[in-house]
């Protein structure tokens, strides 16, 4: 699967590299496309032809670089399967070699950079949904197409009986009917048939209410499936956050489960501002990876992973009281206002936990010796922090 | 955020002339927007020109009126970033200074007036669901977008090479195939061009098609994300209003937590009937501010936050008993028939006390002398009432 | 409200009459509004305008007749609004009186007749999902105006500018170019204003994606405000049948409610078959109104209200072993399979009883004296029997 | 019901020949429309007229032999009605009788055969999605039907009104009017009928934005319909093959409900590779029917019907340590491991009993002599296998 291949990425470069590595490598697939299209337009053709040409070969050297790299011996760990026999080594290599070969068994260039057309694939392996998409169509595909072919196929016949004699060159053989249905049922409409018989009207118009029931079962099926599959995606990204802050760790089975639900992880840059003193308080933070800065006087204090801070907020309905920035690339996992009393309602012995901690906290914030603060500082490191 | 400025105003202003403000503002934009569109027939033009331009610098002025009063020194509490750099403040400065300055630096004033257009931004801020719709898209954004445009121009390259022969001024380059695409692909189909060869029309097929997919996808996504939005904001608005009712207060956390995802807020006028005697009950309610008189003999007796009342009907099955009247504007928060028994089912230590309760209001209405009526009045003021 | 209405009628007349009532309601209806479009087809008008006209005629009468009836002093109980100020009069009246007033003041008959179409009104009171509706879409409004106004307003302006030049007759004011902007983004595209600019094309595209947004966000609203609306119009509906059978009735609260939320009624006319023996058991049925007729040897046995049957197939997964018929007009209440093994699975008690039931019919049925036999029939009909 | 028919052919033939048959019933079912199809182009028929019809009398003959087969007596258990009065009968003789009678009583070829695209109906049976779409449409049908109904008919009476005098002949009449209205409340806008008045075109971007609601009306009816439908099917189906797993059937029942909702079937051809030794453990499988075999040193051990495998990947959160492969048609049952860590949660005992199985597999994978090693997969046979 494509998706393992960026994690390798992730795992060898670092979430940044990997990051910038997948910006630029979009940023080709663009700058490509488009030189494509324009070459399409005869003005602009004529003009710019070489630079266009050199664009696309410059892209497609691109590509070809990257799928050399990936395929280099010793880039697969053992025991996968070899790069060029995945969906994603596949796609790459109908990125590359389509093209060149056209090129040289004699189509003309003109029409051999249109195969610069499947370099769109590639932005399958950028999208996660798309697994997601798949397996929901090939649930539901069955009734869905026979819905279809059935309504299609029924109105074509029917209105080529009813209107060929009127207008034999829209509707005088099935395949001309089925085309006219096909733009009705969708609710298309080009235009270009349409029905002149009193009978003809009528059955078109059972046909575009139909579309409207097609659309709806369509949706719906799509709407529940992605549903399901949106939830159980985020709950396995949820759990290995989750699993990660000693704190959540140490809850029993059930309260994790329902903890894990609720989480919203969120992926900041270095030097982001999270919560600012003075702002209305709506949710508390975890921290799975990364380091924050809680901006408290006299000295700030850092908090690592397994580190929480936000929470003094919720716990009093008040504003927040201090600023607090990452000082480095952080997941935070973020839990919102209406969740937290939700949980704390259903969980008093975690909530306890968490109240005793923030009453500590007020404490030291308010008042108390530097090196006392200093003290608690390791100490919250795996306990959390209140960043307010 | 903008709310927090219209918040602002509810609580400088109180509730009611926030309001009229609210509406004063959406009609002068109204009708500022109707004399731009007025301006660009030129029939109307002819006539009305003067009148038309009057009055959209009337309405200029007056939303530059709101601006200065908004930047105004000292109207921004302490530690709030400036007006101006708000977003609401963006939008308001782009309603102001473009206007003038297009006419300043020579555009004509028909050009200028265009410009009125940017006013429709304001109405981003009277809407609270705007927030909601950017954060669902912004989540889903990658994989609807990726759909789109692979599916587009798979097409476009598709129909290009099919059809530029038969129809070169239609589908004679990319970015006119592309407009074929995106007319179809949305099921719009202006029918301006339609592809005339066999493969080009199955393809077509296809794409409509997948058009209801798409749409489908889309709606699936929005529908679930606006779902799960819905939720936590009327969980956080409940949450607020529960607070405030004393009876409710002290329930334990689960069951409030399930209470304020059952109640329904709504706001009324003064001397709006909430129930009227001998008609059925289908709801109870609690009331979170204003105060309502309820219809009983020998004197009508008022109830303050903190009361509920129309529980009888529920308990027994039967009709109102008494009709309740609102004598302020009033925040109540109803509690609907379906989900008062599930709670009662699920909580009966509140069951029992609002049964107790009522039992003992339903021998007051009865009988009972008016001096013990009204010592009653006082105390259910804090308990509840039932307004049948 | 309309529907308390046929309530009413509903314990006057008795199920039956109340539902031919309606069916030859909804005939004279059918039949008016046919006649009136078929009077403004002037081939047919030539021909049977007398006997047309007579029909109209008669249709008017009905309902003239109709509302007479229903405010003819008495028909309204003591403490209800005059039938004349509710909806449903307000529809009756403008069903009866605009076409005489209209022949009266000299508006020629065809015109006049036109304003039959008045009659659809009618079939608002007909449907429970009206309400239903214009609660969701008042509740929702808002955000959904204001994102159409936006979008179309915006586009137009725009194309108004970039296709003005090109196309005056099409784009020329803001109402023109308002005009395609709103076919564009309901994604209707009738083709007769198109843009021809390159930007006027790339702004329209994004129009119609926004358009797929807007039907997505639509949908999604909709859908979710149906299904809320839904599940609480069945929980009432549910709970008044459930509340009729004895053996539910003292079940402990939260499993009524659980029960509620399962059961699904069914209304039959007298002599349905409701199971054939020798069927797979998919569900079991609680009487919550009429009675039915088990078939079982050598003499069948009938139950009333209250009584249960159909569960020994789904307790031991087996086929129907008797086939039972409604003798009268019932309300059955139906337990699907799935949701029969869920409500055992967390009711031991209601299990057990239902068993042990179960097991005592089966003795019955295998063996036993005809005398026997007709004891436990008398036993049952407060108990429940299995039909099987 | 024709699944029941199919099902009977499941247990005649076994799963694969019934399987094969469908395959084939299909083909013939594709082939017959294509020839039907090709028929009606003048150019096709010109040249293979005699080939065509021979195709279409071979599917002809197949659905005749196929409906003789099913009728032959002795085909039809006892009891149940005679094939020809079933849904799945009257389809099949719709399919075959039809066009010999239009043959024999002088209906030219031509016309004859277009009465083939009857057997498009034979797809329904085909399709268990069916029954769940009449269910969902019967019981919502009345106030969508109204809504369109009453919008349809107000707006072509509207546009009748004030476009007949400028557009005779297409707003001329009422169905004229009628036409356009449902083509532009559908959004199909052909085009060929479009208000030219001011009023005209307001009302006509009514209907369009009412089309959208319509839509999203429909469309969230549809979808929590067959969202309820599709959960009671699965459930009844996962029911059916939980019971096969003894491990499972032992549960307690709120578990057993549990569990089963969370299951999800999934049948394999025999010497399908089920997981691959290296690859990220993400769901665990109970063997419902069927064999498969885990390739582990020094020799394969085979599981039947009851075992489990594949859940040391997901206690451990590491990677399969073993290849597993069917070795004849199964039927497994797939528990994600979001929803294994749930289940898990909240029934201790079951994680218990799973993670001392996993212990003792692992303590034999590692080390061990064979022959203990056999007698424990004879152990594991009943007891379930981690097949990593």
């Amino acid at each position: 699967m494509p998706q393992n291949r960026i994690e390798d990425l992730h795992v060898q470069f670092g979430p940044f590299r990997a990051s910038a590595y997948r910006v630029l490598r979009f940023l080709v697939l663009v700058v490509g496309l488009a030189a494509m299209t324009a070459m399409t337009v005869s003005v602009v053709r004529v003009e710019f032809q070489s630079w266009l040409t050199s664009v696309l070969w410059v892209c497609l050297g691109v590509f070809a670089g990257e799928l050399v790299l990936k395929c280099w011996p010793g880039s697969t760990s053992k025991g996968e399967p070899n790069y060029l026999f995945t969906t994603a080594g596949a796609i790459d290599m109908l990125s590359v070699l389509p093209i060149p070969i056209a090129l040289l068994v004699g189509v003309s260039a003109d029409n051999a950079w249109l195969l610069a057309s499947l370099w769109l694939l590639k932005l399958t392996s950028l999208v996660p949904g798309f697994a997601l998409l798949g397996r929901v169509i090939t649930l539901e595909a069955r009734p869905l197409a026979s819905v279809l072919v059935i309504v299609l196929l029924l109105a074509a016949t029917a209105l080529y009986i009813l209107e060929r004699g009127g207008q034999p060159e829209r509707f005088g053989s099935l395949p001309l009917s089925l085309w006219w249905a096909v733009t009705t049922l969708t609710t298309t409409g080009y235009g270009d048939s349409v029905p002149q018989t009193f009978l003809g009207r009528l059955i078109a118009g059972m046909v575009m209410i139909c579309g409207l029931g097609v659309f709806g079962m369509w949706t719906g099926i799509l709407a529940n499936g992605f549903a399901a599959e949106h939830r159980r995606r985020d709950f396995l990204r949820n759990w290995d956050l989750v699993t990660r802050v000693p704190f959540l760790r140490n809850l029993d089975p059930p309260a994790i489960i329902a903890l894990t639900r609720m989480l919203r992880p969120v992926d900041l840059a270095p030097r982001t501002i999270v919560v600012r003193r003075g702002r209305p308080g709506d949710c508390m933070y975890f921290i799975a990876a990364g380091e924050v800065e809680v901006r408290v006087e006299p000295q700030p204090i850092r908090l690592g992973p397994g580190s929480f801070f936000g929470e003094i907020a919720l716990l009093k309905d008040s504003m927040r009281t201090a600023t607090v920035i990452t000082t480095a690339p952080s997941t935070l996992l973020l839990l919102e206002v209406a969740d937290f009393r939700d949980f704390m309602a259903h969980h008093p012995d975690l909530a306890r936990a968490i109240e005793k901690e923030a009453a500590r906290r007020a404490s030291i914030n308010t008042g108390g010796a530097p090196e006392e603060r200093q003290a608690t500082a390791h100490l919250v490191d795996t306990l959390g922090y209140d960043g307010e």
